[in-house]
């Protein structure tokens, strides 16, 4: 997995490519057999997590335009139990938002002990869209690199294990999927004029994105970045990275009740 | 206003005095007829961060049991308006609460633009109580001062101005409010036994306090310490500090629509 985690100052977008799979040892049908083994051991964890209540799990999703959020989210967390796994989606701020700062409704759905959530968008737009749409001043986002760095420092401090995912879709592949969108009378619903906008900010959303990724990515809240033009690499990619960093907080069940041995119910 | 500020990090709370009232260049009498004029400009102030919407004010109040903090509240906010003033208590965390992180609570009530909110207690108190009553590791409460910096500074970079008092009063004049709560039948709902079990622990609770504030005062969201054996002294401290500090901010009405002029209502 080790790759895909950027865990340095120099990391540059250009050494990742959004078609790459050489990550999975195997094509397509493998990764498929191995995504359903993969979905079975998330909910057994998740199941854990609820029981044991002293870990948090909070997974950051970020992407352009068609790049594949709300399919990670429906392939990846199939089979885990709703209640306690929570997913918050961050669009435009509301009134009563904007007239707090930028971290007051994030902060408010990070997870509690025994709870897994993922956010779609995140904190992280207010230094993406914010800076990109020109939104506020630059002065305004650049500080927020450290806002952002310290408040997932406290979050983790306290018992929180966080995973930020950037799906990273080609241009290519994004022209693909939206044209789909527009096709498909039961996609179009999720097109809006405003992706052609951001389409044609590509660039300055890509270089947002790396400097964003590079001031954030840290050893106790890692950016990984995910190559997503195969949504089959994508989904088994992110499954594995969650499966394996559950696994390694060596959970275990709560102490039943003593005593409870030989107990006929009547 | 400034002997009463901590601004540098070789704070000691031995160099404060409880019953010090320097600060006023008058008795009690003339401090009461001032407090009086600053409570009419603090209301004026008050409406017009209203008005404008732009800026946030934190007013944060620390003390020890019967150290003054619901008296402040009373006198200092006595002519407010309360539609843009909040008061909140943190009182001990409940079950949800403590499943999150400990500023999750504290953030939800942070102040929107154009409010006033006051903390009686606050964030603090997981730095003070939680370390005193060892309701968490040495490590835990010790790398709280680092979160608690950064927060407050991402609330400061984000439009809030931040005040923080605590209000020290005297082991003995401590002693005289416990045994007035005991022997008046209409403060006796105040008195908690676990009161005389914090008193006890009064050197722990001061060394505590020192560190915390020590730690945590910066530019952007200074500790005030605020000498409240005599209640005339600590009113006027407080609405003084307030009142320069918002009339610092320079703030201005909205514009009227145009063309208002010459309206004649029918």
């Amino acid at each position: 997995m080790k790759q895909y985690c950027v865990d340095n100052g120099s990391f540059k977008l250009e050494d990742y490519h959004p078609g790459d799979t050489n990550g999975f040892n195997g094509g397509k049908e493998a990764a498929l057999k191995e995504l359903e083994h993969l979905g079975e051991r998330l909910s057994s964890l998740q199941n854990l997590l609820y029981a044991e209540k002293r870990h948090k799990l909070l997974v950051v999703l970020q992407a352009l335009d068609a790049g594949g959020k709300d399919g990670t989210i429906r392939v990846v967390f199939d089979r885990v139990n709703p209640t306690g796994v929570k997913v918050a989606n961050f669009g435009v701020p509301s009134e009563e938002e904007r007239a707090h700062d930028y971290l007051w409704r994030i902060h408010q759905r990070a997870p509690a002990k025994g709870e897994m959530v993922i956010f779609n968008r995140s904190h992280y737009e207010d230094v993406l869209v914010a800076r990109v749409r020109k939104l506020v001043p630059k002065e305004v986002w650049q500080q927020r690199y450290r806002h952002i760095r310290e408040f997932e420092r406290m979050l983790s401090d306290e018992g929180c294990t966080i995973l930020k995912f950037f799906l990273y879709v080609s241009k290519d592949e994004q022209k693909k999927r939206l044209q789909e969108r527009l096709d498909d009378p039961e996609k179009r619903w999720k097109f809006r004029k405003g992706d052609l906008e951001d389409r044609a900010l590509w660039k300055e959303y890509m270089q947002a994105y790396q400097d964003a990724i590079r001031e954030t990515s840290t050893d106790y809240a890692p950016w990984y970045v995910i190559p997503a033009d195969h949504n089959w690499f994508r989904n088994w990619l992110v499954s594995k990275i969650i499966v394996e960093t559950l696994e390694g907080l060596k959970m275990e069940f709560p102490q039943p009740e003593e005593n409870l041995e030989g107990i006929k119910i009547k």
